[in-house]
Parts: C-alpha cells; structure tokens; sequence
C-alpha cells in the first residue's frame, strides 16, 4: 500500500464541471475527503469500497479546522492508502491547497494536484467576459474575507485600476466594497452578483455601484456569490438596455 | 435542424482536463472549429460524422481573422446545425469568447457556454498557490501582449500590489516586465516561469526579478509560458532553498 495524497478541483457546483481527470482520481481513491461546496453526485465515481468523508466547513454547522483536516489526511494516506482531497472550485484559488500538500509532504506522503474549473471562470456563463478585447487587459480576483476577518485592502488599489474586479466571498461585506468603489468616483460602474454559480438556482443581478444594492436588498440571492465590477461586465446586453432607458429618462426630463 | 453555439473550454493543454460537460459537447457537435493550442486528442471524443476544422491563429502558418472565424461559426451553424468552438483554456480568458457569442446571437443562433480549466490554475501543480492564507489576498491575471501590441499599463499598478501577478502572453515581454517591477523596488520578489503548463514536456524555472532574466536565457523556456511574480510563489520549497544557499554566500563574504 502506497500512501497518497491528490487534491482534486471539483469545479464550480455543477457535478459534470469536473475533469476527466478529477473523475479518473475518484475511481482510484480509497479515501474522499470533501467540502461542502461539492456536488454530492461527484462521490457516485468512487468505487464501492471507497470511504467517504464530509469535511465541510459550512457555517453553523460542526466544522473542521483546517489542522484536523490535515491529520485526517495523512491518517488515512498512510492507514488506507490513496486519498483524494476534493474540493470545491480549484484547489489552489482560496482554497488552502498549498497547506494540506505541505503538512502530507512533512510525512514523506506522495502527492499530486489535479486543477479544477473556478467560480471565477463563471461570469462567462451569463455573457459577462472577465476581460473583452479593446476594453481592459486584466482581472483581479480578491477573497473580501481576510484571514483577520478585515476587508483585504487590495480592493481599494483595485477599485482605482481599469482590471475587472472579481470578488470572492464578499456577499455580506458588499456595502464597504462599493463604499470603497464610490471613494474611487466609479459609481457608475457596471456590478453584477453572480449567485450559485453554475446550479440550476443560478441567478445573476446586474446593476452599477450605485444601484446593485437595492436590487440585492429586494431579491436577496444566495451565498455563495460572486461580484464582478468593472466596464467589460457594461458588455451584457441587460446592461446596455437599462443605460439607455436611464438615458432616455434622462433626456425626458431635458 | 437547430443552429447552436456552443463555446467550450478545451483546457490548458493536457486531454484529460477538459470538463465531462465538454466532452459530451464534442460528442453531440456536428462541427467542431479547433484552435492551436487545443490538444488533438480531444477531438477522439467527436463522433463519426463531426466535421472538424483548424482555426488556429499559431504565429508563421496562415492565421485566420477573428472576423473569418465568426463568420465560419455562423455559415456552420445556418447549415449543418451544432456548432462546437473548441478554445484552449477557457473561452473568456483572453479568449476573445464573447466576440464569437455575440457575432452568433445577432443570427439569432442558440448559445451555451461551458467554461474550461486556465493556464492560470496551473501554478498550484507546480507547488506555486496564487494566493496563501497570510502572505496575500489577491491575484492579478493580465494579458502582456494587448490588442495595440504595448505593455498593459496594469503592470505597473499590479507591481506596487500585493497580489500575485499572473502574466500570460509575457515571454518575449520579459525584459520589459522585469523592469517595471523593478521601478517599484521589487528586485528579490520571487518569480516562476512555467512553460507549457499541462503537459509532458512541462518545465517550471524559479528566481527572482534580478536573476530570473538569466535562468530563462540559459535554459530557454517554450511559449506558451506564464509568468508568476509574487510572495507566494516564495512559499515553493526551491525558492527557500536558493534563497537559504544565497544567505550562506553572503555570509562567507562577511
């Protein structure tokens, strides 16, 4: 028995967003370690004699920190053999993938990473490129949750760039987010929410940073969502349609 | 017969990265328009009939014009129905995908999009996490090469952040990136080049803004290559043990 450790993206929500490759590891696996975030189909590719284990972390429920869930891995690499760590999205986009390879390589255990489809790769999905060809030339994706709980001060840098700014796990911090965006004078900026990403629930608002937030007080999508500000997201149709009704009003009152 | 677009991801380069939802696109495509850097195998998963065709815009072959390759798309689609643009990495990352939905939309064609696995999720196999719990918050994905051929003026608001910084496109730039980083007094910021990312030929060189101009002379990498600048690409076990061999020269010095 060879103990082994291969972090698996599970990708974005949607259970047939995993790779052939992510598929391939599951067959192999003898242990699954997996988040909350990931598809409860995806554990349909084990084989029968695989164990499964919930490791989630979802708030309110009992959750693991993330030092029990690097001993789990090695207990059960070198008890059972090959574990697959899967997690949601990619491993390594705010996933803290770099300490559980690290803590398993301190045991001489093998390791390997198989990349997955992020949530970031999503605004595409709802007609929104993360950058479009004669507008911008880049995109800045930051976590709005810091370890210390703060809002990571990247966003005010961001807000004064022309990049796309994607904003992972910002739901409930959205008013200082555009509080900062409005201090860079860019409250006509396009915003959109992206929420649950690619689950048939799937919604997006679309909106500026003066406005997005009375949609998201009256619709109220779910956590977890992705925010995406920047002129490429002014690219959707939707987007274009309410600029001109606003200009329109505008005019009529000339 | 229904005409339809359907935008998928091909991956960054090694078959078996492609999504279970891409793969059964491949299956249902009666025509399949395939770019450069899209692995051939890929197209082993379109059935008998799948019309295949290289649109590939690889520098020195005869290259097709975005404007041809929408057009194909639609002539495809008005006449032989499901129309699969099969695009390395992921169809909105500097993938100019939007231009092809759009172009197909005003034909009043069907639209899917299934998003891909990037290049930029590659650095997690290399022991390089875009972002550590810590160390930073952010990262910042930017195309070098613009549609205007200059240097994205990014770069230099991305060199005073604490994000890491992704560069695609960057190689022949090197020079000019280095120096932009070092205008902001990033001399020892650790830097990764990995060249052609997923597959078996994968190469990965480590340094610093100061010296990694030489390793790449030396060792001459492949395009398409990324370049990673930033403090967690430090976190790379090499990148400690070069950073602890230079201490001990400096020492002996003393």
């Amino acid at each position: 028995m060879e103990p082994k450790l291969t972090l698996v993206g599970a990708g974005p929500g949607d259970p047939e967003l995993i790779s052939l490759k992510g598929v391939k590891a599951l067959r192999a696996a003898d242990v699954v370690l997996y988040d909350a975030l990931v598809h409860p189909d995806l554990l349909d590719h084990c084989s029968a004699h695989t164990l499964k284990i919930y490791v989630g972390k979802r708030s309110g429920k009992h959750s693991y920190r993330q030092e029990e869930i690097n001993q789990l891995i090695v207990d059960y690499a070198l008890t059972s053999g090959h574990v697959v760590r899967l997690k949601g999205g990619d491993p390594f986009i705010f996933a803290r993938g770099k300490e559980e390879l690290e803590y398993a390589e301190t045991f001489n255990i093998d390791t390997a990473v198989i990349p997955g489809i992020s949530s970031i790769n999503l605004p595409g999905c709802f007609g929104i490129p993360l950058t479009h060809r004669g507008i911008n030339e880049s995109f800045w994706v930051i976590t709005a949750t810091t370890s210390n709980g703060k809002m990571s001060r990247d966003v005010a840098l961001a807000a004064q760039s022309k990049a796309t700014v994607v904003l992972l796990m910002g739901l409930k911090k959205l008013n200082e987010i555009l509080e900062v965006f409005r201090k860079a004078n860019k409250n006509e900026l396009p915003v959109a929410i992206i929420s649950q990403g690619s689950l048939p629930q799937a919604s997006m608002l679309i909106g500026t940073v003066d406005n997005i937030k009375g949609k998201v007080d009256a619709l109220k999508p779910l956590a977890p969502a992705l925010i995406v500000l920047g002129e490429a997201v002014g690219t959707h149709p939707e987007f274009y349609v309410k600029a001109e009704s606003l200009r329109t009003d505008l005019l009529s009152k000339i």
